[in-house]
């Protein structure tokens, strides 16, 4: 029987693994600085955390199914929805029916929202730089590689 | 120059990289996914996210701080002392002026508390399970090694 088998039978409690143990305690504590690292500028631009993760997504895939934005965001359909219409209103993304299905809608960035984007990378890169600081390279392919297969434990859809 | 630095001095933008390469958005969609395995029974104990990771935290350290509490719970002092009071009137915890500064409150889970933690412990075990299958445990500890050194680097208090 594997440790793994082990745990799951007679789980021990968090108060015995300790909360430094615990890789989703640690998670959300390393999130919550990252989030706060941007959060200024980010109230700055006019946006919210599904505003921002919405238009940071837009960069790498521009023009995605909204639907699938709101998976790569990780933002509730409903809320991302709202989100994507304040964008349009703002003039940071444009919506387009998709060509072969014109129920389904497409989001693009516009020259406003790469700008945004454009202030916002820096500082993430930032953020995401003193996470890491002092972790040699090696150390970090480990760790985003587990984080891969972490994600492709864990997701509902094929992406 | 080491390549951290050059990360900084000319950061590849997200669109080279790939958001599948980037750590913050796998530990976004991953803590998506964990924290949505809790949420139905969350919501049947009459929970939210903050009151829940605030009863969590009890569990390895109760009789904490109020203001501890919060950075523990990633949750802002204001929302955090708005879920301690809904705790306290729901019975799950209670308040008590600390010994020596009748000032500052400390928190202690009740009986009460201690049931709904033990109603969703397993689930986190289970979410957290879900995670890491077929990750050996070494490479399970690597990552949680990783992990620490990060919160080290970007906390902002001493905890």
């Amino acid at each position: 029987m594997n440790k793994q088998t082990d745990l799951i039978a007679d789980p021990p409690k968090l108060g015995e693994m300790g909360l430094e143990n615990y890789a989703p305690y640690l998670m959300n504590r390393i999130m919550g600085r990252y989030n706060a690292a941007l959060r200024d500028e980010m109230v700055a631009l006019g946006l919210t955390t599904p505003k921002m993760r919405a238009l940071a997504v837009l960069t790498v895939m521009d023009g995605v199914m909204i639907r699938e934005l709101a998976v790569y965001a990780v933002v509730e359909q409903s809320t991302l929805s709202r989100a994507v219409e304040a964008l349009v209103q703002g003039g940071l993304v444009r919506r387009e029916p998709d060509a072969e299905d014109n129920r389904a809608m497409r989001v693009f960035l516009t020259d406003a929202g790469r700008e945004a984007n454009e202030r916002l990378w820096p500082l993430m890169v930032v953020a995401n730089g003193s996470m890491f600081k002092g972790i040699s390279n090696e150390e970090q392919r480990a760790f985003t590689a587990t984080l891969q297969k972490m994600l492709r434990n864990i997701r509902k859809h094929n992406f």
